[in-house]
């Protein structure tokens, strides 16, 4: 492992990821019953999802529905629906992948992919974190 | 379902938790590797479980141990480790908990407990949020 380092890499929880059954049926829970607002919904074409994002202030919940079979329609087939990635907002996100890289920890991208608005992404093995799929990001300035 | 409301009832994410095998380990993983400094780490004796809580920035990685049979146990043994729950901060507990309730969605809590520091906290069933169990928080003020 690793020394201590400051904890200046990770910023925030940006998000959390719930794969859902039904989109609408999801807003209909998290909007109008615990009452977070819907920011945006957004068709990921390349990763075969509609997603929906709620504010829940600072972070978000975003609601995965996959459309076509991939990563996500399979966790549904064998886990059900439930919190499916975690997702943290790094400041410095080749960095963070390779520390991990150099501490054998499993990456599911070794190397960030660049999503929508230019934001860098990149998702570490639940192998590697105790069973947590975790998404980092990092935004744009 | 109830009429859409206003974004005033959840605050933040207030933790994200995580079921570990190991506590040692997780800290190493969440602290030296990801650099989230330790909070604190304390046993909860009346929910048989170690707990360690990591500073997220304005969130927080709570990893539990669970040191004799209870539900974080056999969590860990029916899906091994992993998220284990999410935790919402309400500014009115009691409010948000009647509104499920008069929505039928099952809560495990009916009514909030009074846990360390004064806090107020009750579970949500997993049947009723779309398979997340969601805790919920009103902090002192």
């Amino acid at each position: 492992m690793a020394d201590a380092q400051p904890n200046t890499m990770i910023k925030n929880i940006n998000h959390i990821a719930i794969a859902v059954n039904d989109l609408e049926a999801g807003q209909r829970f998290w909007h109008e019953l615990m009452g977070l607002s819907l920011d945006h919904v957004a068709r990921v074409a390349d990763e075969g999802v509609d997603t929906a994002f709620l504010d829940a202030g600072g972070s978000a919940v975003e609601l995965l529905y996959p459309f076509e079979e991939n990563g996500v329609s399979k966790f549904l087939e064998k886990r059900g629906p439930g919190i499916h990635h975690i997702c943290f907002e790094v400041d410095d996100i080749e960095a963070m992948l390779a520390k991990l890289h150099s501490a054998e920890i499993p990456l599911i991208n070794e190397t960030a992919k660049v999503g929508a608005g230019g934001k860098k992404f990149a998702f570490i093995h639940p192998k590697g974190t105790g069973g947590v799929l975790v998404e980092l990001y990092e935004l744009p300035q």
